[in-house]
């Protein structure tokens, strides 16, 4: 079943710009829409979660555009697959 | 009467990738979509939370699956079971 | 006046399968859904918050199920009755 | 102009199930619905907060429903009335 | 332009009922609905929130039946007024 | 491009009422509703958070506005303007 | 694929009008609408959050007219772009 969504943590250059990231991530192939979050500024790097949906995602796809740009995908901190998109219910909170 | 929704504490290998572990859930008979969440990376593990929605799920096969890639399933923390999918009511914290 | 939603705490068995417990729960006639969340884990119990509705529930079925399954309803923390669906305000909270 | 919703905080003997308390007051005459949410547990009483709507609602009748199960009305929290059911503002947590 | 919203503190005397309050409010023409919510009580007086929708409030219609009921009006805390009901922006929280 | 919302910060003489304030607010021209709601009461003066939303709005008439009735604006906390009204995103919180 | 929305951090001189800020923003050819958030406020300059939105951005025009204003972008905080426009999911919160 395809992937629809995915929350990826990466590091990126400092002098990478997140617009040129964003639209980076948009045009690969069954990518929706792509939504570039800033986490973290450090001296040489930027720490970013990158929100990305779609009918189908290729994580090869993704990271490859990411390492073209000097980028690495630090973490995948989400998935949703599947015919319907489901959000994470938080039941860890109460236990 | 059928489960329709299942949050699920799952332990996994520090080397399977949550999207694979994503996919897979979202393939097994009777499922319209899984969400996978990272709670927690140790040294050769990661905790992940895992909800599954359908039709009709049966919890053996999301068992089957888990254990095939090598995770176990940690704990059951969320049922949704019957024709209408209820949210639980969290009526525990003012009491 | 028919009750339309109940929320209340069970005791149950360590080895009992909250995945059986809701299914058992969906069964009842006049119920249209359950959800069993996990509150607790203790060494031989479990405390889970059941939450139910129906067009017409029966507190009484919903208990002798519980026992049939070797729980026990701790309490009942919230009750809905009548021809509308109504949710709790919090007026208590500001007061 | 009718009253459209209350908020009413009442004291019951700890033996009388919110079960029946809910179902007589959704048999009120201009009753809808009743919710009826436990506050706090004691020896000998439980405190419970019951929110009531419908299309005209009377005070007395509530009250007099709550006395003949042997509870009483400890405080009215909050009261709606008019053609139009309105929310709260919650002005004060501001200022 | 007509004042559509109005939110006020009241104090009334302690034996005052707010069902009698809210059901005069609501009476008063213009006023399409009136929740009374009771924010403090002390040993004589009562602090109530008061907020009002209509068409066209009149604040002095408001202000008598609170002074006839042996109330007074403490303070206005919210005012919305025009063809348009604005929701206040809570600008301030971030600044 | 017109100014669509207005969130600005207006110190008033404290025998000023809102309801007038609001009430001139919404008069002016191009402005469809006002919302004005207490901040600060001090010895001699008022602190109100005041929201104006409209077609195309002039803050010069608004100012206009405020000092013909002896008060000043403190500050503009926030405007949005453009065909289509943006609400704002508060990535900063988690930056 | 288009740049939907950008969150940037201006500084601007404390003379500039952030009415005159918004106004210009939403000038800008492909920008639909702009909102601009006064963060801080120094001696002689102010920290000012400017999200906007629209069919397709452009940064270089839309740091172009901030730079002829006096202002300079302190940083890029959050970018979407795509046919889709993306919330960005927090996941990062619980990890």
């Amino acid at each position: 079943m395809p992937v629809r969504r995915l929350v990826i943590d990466v590091l990126i250059p400092h002098n990478l710009s997140i617009l040129h990231l964003a639209e980076k991530m948009a045009e690969i192939e069954g990518v929706d829409g792509a939504n570039v979050h800033v986490l973290e500024v450090d001296e040489r790097t930027k720490t970013v979660e990158v929100t990305i949906e779609g009918g189908s995602l290729s994580f090869d796809a993704i990271k490859e555009v990411t390492e073209e740009l000097g980028g690495s995908v630090h973490s995948v901190d989400m998935v949703s697959a599947g015919s319907k998109l489901i959000e994470h219910e938080a039941a860890e909170q109460e236990v």
